[in-house]
């Protein structure tokens, strides 16, 4: 996978990961030159980071800071460093609504390095804020998800909410980079704006489609490249 | 009991510590101009790292920099720094002899920081190994714990192996400083060299001890000072 | 405290609780001839289970069924058995109100024994699905923490959210069961109904305050027993 | 994977395993006349409890009732029950020796029902004592893993360890039952005892393996049946 794409979310260990495994993911994105991100998330091992949990707002910027300086030191350690930061699973999910939560990320990420960019949802509270706190923020379209004719995502589980066929993918995030539309999951055509597309690695079929999606941009004469270079 | 000390070692979540709670700490240390150190250990909440877990060298490496890092960060945010490492608990006792792991956790505080000192036991491989790949070494004594008459700390749960007397205990330590002797348990009178000494801060009556350790130690003419200044 | 109390809320290992501290609490309780309840909760080590989890019903249902059946064999071991359910922290508070959650709860117990019996607050939604679903249910009141006009309790962190002073808890006891009344923490009188009253073991002074309101209650005339029996 | 086999090791929860995975494991397994048993190990999610941890005997036993009590609700909740008990990877190594460890499962059986068997590699410490001890020993011998000339494993990481070839993997197991011989990976014939035979269900090819393994064993004229019948 990591010979496809340009960016890599990382986990930190709290949704999944051990350390060893984590090390290894940094050392191999840095000898392919992929950029690396902190994929945050909330303590969840069994779970996978996929269940809400409400926490005290100050809890979850220690969590984050923690997360993401364990990560900086495997990244280093490897020869790279931590470019961005991901929210991940129901964190990412929460903070486009949840103001205190998505405050609370806001906060690690300026005490860790106000020059660190975020990456989430158009429209959610979490980029609203962080751009308000002066960070750089990364607006982010998904390759495998359908979307609602709001520009948000078909939530998992829902009919249709995963898209399976590369081919089609391909072409639709060709549509999303050269024209910033994509037909939602009720058929009609909407705008969605992006600077970074993310797609899934830990689906079956995960790097076919990455390859088929970068192959399709480039083919399409769009110039990929990490967006924090 | 940060008012007391020179140094603190603070756990970084494997064996114990919320991140919250770490952050704290890690401030209160900072505003007391307490030295940090980052005490690392297995990962077992549950058993609070009292418990050897025969781990692949790699894996030890990976979560002694996972934890630096993540304390790193911590204190950081908080203007502070990790200033030494510090194996806690099973860890500690393990790489005493355990040629692997001595070697993992020295590999990991080499690959985080050329510069970073590491405390433990006289005469432990883990020092050995860290003297030999280049490391500053900071031996350590024990307040209140029984030594044996070779030196080596008398086990947590055999008669007689923890300390409770404030006076008898600052007592022990201005002659350990002054003279490099001590009584050992057997009723011998041995030799301990010791750089650092490590009071506890998790049993009742902690501060009292630091205390009267620390007013001894004065009163005897000893200066303390964090080793790392 | 076990000296003191009829029946004891024991932890399950998901917010607290090590198997061999379960164990032993479990044999202490069956010595002393103290009924045992399982204390299900959220797994939340680190929050020590107060911090709500949005869990998919049928997960909290499973978690429920896994936690009393492991604290059920240690019980047994022990010579006695779990005999009630009550739920902590967290998912106490959001089962008063949360239907899902609630039912998953009620579901796990029915499915466990129908016969089990279950604590709750009065009023909650938890009460009322068990009480629809054929389960017998407890009200409890709580003995060192303060009501609300409305009845509930005023939430921990809140000013005067918990009562420190044994006297004047076990004088509002007596109170609440030979009159079933309390003061509320504006200073109202309100009606509370309770077969059960719960008294915390892991604060400071607990079995002070557990023996003052068993020994006022004992002067009042009450008859404490285990309402298991 | 149910399909083929008529025991399933079930996990507890310790080093894998949701509850809501286990409870409809054992549903899945009650569906099929699957007989159930206990996978126990050590409280190791990450390492999925591949990694020896030094534990006290008396936690070891609470631990192991914990997960035994554990799956046995899950398990009657889906109609079924616990049929026996299989210690599972660093822990089924430690036990082949580490008498204190051993010592430590059997009495914890031996609480929970002296009736119920035990799983274990022939010739281990842990078989020797659960006989001692009066419970039944159940020998069994691994389809896919490589055995030395002594009878033990190969162990994992050591080349030719782990076999991937199902005609062959058949074959042997036709031979070790009607026979009781097997080659060594030396090249030299043993003799190998077993009551059950052990096949993986997370390795990928696993169903085929053990559908050509039971079609070998039902073709050579071989009953197979749960050994708790």
């Amino acid at each position: 996978m990591l010979d496809v794409v340009t960016s890599a979310n990382v986990a930190c260990g709290f949704h999944a990961g051990d350390s060893l495994t984590l090390q290894r993911t940094c050392a191999r994105a840095v000898e392919r030159s992929v950029v690396i991100g902190a994929q945050v998330g909330y303590r969840d091992l069994v779970g996978f980071g996929r269940r809400f949990v409400d926490m005290d707002p100050d809890e979850l910027t220690a969590d984050v800071i923690y997360q993401v300086g364990a990560l900086e030191m495997l990244a280093r350690v490897a020869g790279g460093h931590v470019a961005y930061v991901k929210p991940h699973g129901a964190l990412y999910n929460a903070i486009a609504h949840h103001e205190e939560q998505a405050e609370a990320v806001v906060r690690a990420v300026v005490a860790i390095d106000p020059d660190l960019p975020v990456l989430g949802l158009p429209g959610s509270v979490f980029l609203r804020r962080a751009e308000a706190a002066g960070l750089r923020t990364v607006v982010e379209a998904f390759a495998d998800r359908a979307y609602t004719p709001e520009g948000t995502l078909v939530p998992r589980g829902a009919p249709g909410a995963v898209l399976h066929d590369p081919t089609e993918v391909a072409a639709r995030m060709v549509r999303l980079v050269t024209e910033q539309r994509v037909t939602a999951v009720d058929g009609t055509d909407i705008e969605v704006q992006a600077e970074s597309i993310c797609t899934h690695g830990d689906s079956p079929g995960a790097v076919e489609m990455a390859r088929a999606v970068r192959a399709a941009l480039t083919g399409a004469g769009v110039e990929i490249a990490p967006f924090t270079a």
